[in-house]
C-alpha cells in the first residue's frame, strides 16, 4: 500500500481523531481550562506515539506545556525538518452564536465544526497523519523530522521563547514548517513570504501643573492637546509618508519582481472600500494598496486622549494629552532602531510651552521576510504548484506571527508556512470550521512535501 | 448728616444685614436649595424696600426668580441707572475644608467669612445702601434707578434672557452699573472694558465601519486619529495664529492707546510661568501675553479623543476621533459667523480617506467691548479715581460674563461694572470671605457715582 491508498483507507479515522481532539477544550486564556490545554498536550503525546514518532514527551513551560516528538533515522545527509503546530484554541464565547456546540465538534456538510478545527488543531494533525503515512507504508521518513507543537499560541506565546532557548538543541533543524496558516482560497494556493514587525510608544504631553480655565489662559500658554495633534501631524504627511528622518533607510525595496508577484494576487479596491465603508483607501504615495498594506511600514495612531470627553462644552485648557503609536515594520528595520528614531524625532517636535516625553510600550516584534530561494519555501512553492495545480500566489501579510519571528531569532532559520486553513472558517469566531477537503488536502501536501526534501 | 456720616453711623447695622443674608444658603445650582434662593429673593425685597425703593417685587422666571426695585423721581432730565448683582451663591462644597461653617458668616478680622459674602451678597449689598443712604439723607437719589438682582447667575444664567426680553420696558436704562466683579487689589483700582466671547463646536472624525486591525489594514485605510490630528494641527500654527481663513477680519485692532493701557497693568510673566509650572508662555506672535489673554481671540482644544486608552499596547486602526474647540471671541466677532468659517474650513482639510462632520456645542457668548468715552465707564472712573487716588487700571478678561452680553443684547446698553471683590477672597472656594473694608468702600464709591451721575 503506498500512502496514498493509506490515507484514503483511514481517513474515516482521521476524522474522528479530530473531533477527538477539538472535543477537549484547551482555551489557554482561561485558567479554568488549563487542564484541558494539558489534556491536549497528552493526546497530542499519544497520537505521536501511534504515527511512529519518537522521544515523544510533553515540556513544560513557565506557562502552557509544549510537546515535541522525532524521528531522525533519515541519516545524516538528508535535512531535519521541525514541523511546527499549536493544540491550544481561542476561548469560545459567546457560546449561544454557535449553531452547534464549540467542543461538539458536530459533522455536516463535509465540516468539522468546533472551536480549533481549523485553528490549528485540524492544520497540526496533517504533518503527524503523513509522517504516519509514510511510516507505515515504507517503514521510514524521507528526512529527519522533529514535531514541535505549543498550546500558548493564542495568548501571544508568551513563555515559548525562554523554552524555546534553553533547548535549542534539541529543537536545532535545518528547516522549519508551519501548519498554522492558510490558503488564498479552495482553488487558489498562496505562499507566505513576508509578516511585519511591531514597535510602539505611548506620547505624554504636558503644559501646565493643572486644566487652566481656557478663559483665563487661553493665549498665555500651550494646550497639551494641540501640541501633541501638531506633533502627530508632522510624523506622516498626508502623502502617507512617514516624516521620521531615517525612518526607511533599512526598508529592502520592493523589486519589478515582488511588485509584479503582489499584483498576481487578485485584489479589488473598489470592493476593499465598499467592504470597510471608507470614502477612499490610504497609504503611501507611489505605491499600490496591497504594496502598503503587505510590504511598506506603517505609523498608527492607536489611542489619543485629554481633556473632557462628556457631552455638551467645558472650557477647559487641558493639562495632559497622550498618544498610542505603533509601527508595523518591514524588513530589515527592527524596533529598536525604530523606536530611538521615532523617540528622538518626536522630541525635536516638542512645541513651545509644553514639554514631551515618549515611552516604549511593550510587545516587539522583527519584520520576516524570506529570502529569495529560500530551501524550505521553495519546496513548499512546488508542493502547492502540483497539489492545486497552479502557481500560488505569494503573499506578505501586514500582522505579525510571534512564533516565525520568534524561531528565526532562536534557531536562526526561517519558517515557511504550509497550511490549509480558509478565510471563511470563522476562526477566532462562532462556527469554526474545517473542511474535510481541506484536511485531506493537507495530508496529501506534507506527505509529498517531506518526499521533496528528501529528494 | 450727610450720606457718609449715614454710612458711618450704621455701618454695623449693614454688616449684620449682610451677615444675615449669607446666612441662607441660597445654592442656586441644588435643587434642594430652591426655596433658599427664594428666601433670599424675599429678603432682597424686604431689603429694597427698607432703603426707600418702589416697585419692589420678586418675579418668577423659567428658573429661579429675580428681584425689581425701583426710584424714578429724579426727573425726566436725570439719566435711568439700572444696578445690577444677584443673590445666588456658588455650592460651598468640600465644607470640611471651611474653618467655619459656609452659611455662619463668622466675622473675623474684620472679614465677614461665608458662601457669597464676596460674590456676590457683598457686592450686592452696596448700591441698595448707597441708595438708602442718599434717600435718607437727601430725601432723593440724583438719578433715577432701577435694581434688577437675579437668583441664577451662579449656573450662567440659564432662564434670564426671556425674563428680561419680555421685560425690556420696565428694566429699560441709559446705564447699566453692575456690583458684581472686583478690584485690581486693595489700593489699585481696575476698570474692565472688555471681555471675550465664545463660540465652539465638536469635530468628528469617521474612518471604516468599525475598529481596525492594524496589522491587517494599516496602510489601506486612513486613521481617523491621525486625520483629527492633522486638521487641528492646521487649525492653529506653530506661531500662535489661528489659520481659519476669514476668523481675523471682525477683530477691532489694538490701538497703540490700547496696548499702552494693556501694558500699564502689573504683569509678571516670569512669576505667570513658575505660577502654572509651564516651560514657557504661549500665544500669537506679535502680542504680549497678557494682550493674547485679554484681548486676542483664541482657539483651543479642550477635547481630544479616540481608539485605546488603556495600558500597554492595542494595535487598534480606530474608526472614530472627536474633538470639542472653543474658540474665545474679541469684539466684533460674532459666533454665528466664526462658527460658520470654522465649519467650512474644517472640512475642506477633510483627510484624504475620511469622513468629518463638525457641529456646534451648545453655549454661546458675544464679545463685549465698553466704547471709547463710554458714559457709565467714564462715570466709574472718575469715582475709582477719587476713591483710590490713582487712575484705574484699564483691563479686559478672557472670560465671558454672559449677563454682561446678554444685558448689551437685550437692552441695547454695554454695562460698567463697579465692585470690589479682591482675589483673594476664595469665590467658588472653602472659606470665602468679605473685607468689611471692601463693604465700606463700595458704599462710598456708589454713593458717589450715583452723584456723579446726577450731576
Amino acid at each position: 500500500m503506498n500512502w496514498e491508498d493509506y490515507l484514503s483507507a483511514n481517513q474515516d479515522r482521521f476524522v474522528e481523531e479530530l473531533r477527538d481532539l477539538v472535543r477537549i477544550p484547551s482555551v489557554s486564556a482561561k485558567p479554568e481550562h488549563m487542564p484541558d490545554v494539558e489534556a491536549a498536550g497528552e493526546w497530542v503525546v499519544a497520537r505521536l506515539k501511534a504515527a511512529g514518532a519518537e522521544n515523544v514527551a510533553m515540556y513544560p513551560t513557565a506557562g502552557h506545556p509544549v510537546v515535541y516528538g522525532d524521528w531522525l533515522h533519515a541519516g545524516a545527509d538528508k535535512p531535519t525538518v521541525l514541523l511546527y503546530g499549536h493544540f491550544d484554541v481561542q476561548p469560545a464565547e459567546p457560546f449561544e452564536l454557535w449553531e452547534t456546540p464549540p467542543f461538539e465538534a458536530a459533522l455536516r456538510n463535509d465540516r468539522i465544526y468546533g472551536r480549533g478545527a481549523s485553528d490549528d488543531k485540524g492544520g497540526m494533525m496533517t504533518p503527524i497523519i503523513a509522517a504516519e503515512a509514510l511510516l507505515k507504508t515504507t517503514g521510514k521518513l524521507p528526512v529527519n523530522v522533529k514535531f514541535f507543537f505549543e498550546g500558548q499560541e493564542e495568548i501571544g506565546s508568551p513563555t515559548l521563547a525562554p523554552f524555546i532557548s534553553a533547548n535549542s538543541k534539541m529543537l536545532k533543524a535545518d528547516m522549519i514548517i508551519s501548519a498554522d496558516g492558510g490558503q488564498w482560497s479552495e482553488t487558489e494556493p498562496c505562499l507566505l513570504l513576508g509578516l511585519k514587525g511591531l514597535v510602539g510608544c505611548e506620547v505624554t504631553v504636558t503644559g501646565a501643573k493643572s486644566d487652566l480655565h481656557s478663559g483665563m489662559h487661553g493665549g498665555g500658554v500651550a494646550n497639551a492637546l494641540h501640541g501633541l495633534s501638531q506633533i502627530i501631524a508632522e510624523l506622516k504627511g498626508r502623502d502617507g509618508r512617514i516624516n521620521v528622518p531615517g525612518f526607511y533607510d533599512d526598508v529592502i525595496d520592493l523589486t519589478i519582481d515582488d511588485r509584479e508577484a503582489i499584483a498576481r494576487a487578485p485584489f479589488d479596491e473598489a470592493e476593499y472600500i465598499a467592504d470597510l465603508d471608507v470614502p477612499d483607501v490610504f497609504g503611501e504615495e507611489g505605491y499600490t494598496t496591497r504594496e502598503n498594506l503587505w510590504a511598506r511600514p506603517t505609523l498608527e495612531i492607536n489611542g489619543l486622549w485629554g481633556g473632557y470627553q462628556g457631552g455638551g462644552i467645558k472650557t477647559v485648557l487641558p493639562r495632559e494629552a497622550k498618544a498610542k503609536i505603533t509601527c508595523r515594520l518591514v524588513a530589515n528595520q527592527t524596533p529598536d532602531k525604530i523606536y530611538g528614531l521615532l523617540k528622538a524625532h518626536i522630541e525635536t517636535l516638542t512645541p513651545k510651552g509644553l514639554r514631551v516625553s515618549v515611552e516604549r510600550l511593550p510587545g516587539n516584534a522583527d519584520p520576516f521576510l524570506v529570502p529569495n530561494g529560500h530551501n524550505a519555501t521553495s519546496a513548499v512553492n512546488e508542493v502547492l504548484k502540483e497539489v492545486y495545480g497552479r502557481d500560488p500566489y505569494l503573499v506578505r501579510t501586514g500582522g505579525s506571527i510571534p512564533v516565525m519571528t520568534l524561531l528565526l531569532k532562536e534557531l536562526g532559520v526561517h519558517g515557511a508556512v504550509m497550511a490549509f486553513g480558509l478565510e471563511d472558517e470563522n476562526i477566532h469566531a462562532p462556527n469554526e470550521f474545517y473542511r474535510l477537503s481541506s484536511y485531506r488536502k493537507g495530508q496529501i501536501a506534507y506527505c509529498k512535501l517531506l518526499e521533496r526534501l528528501g529528494a
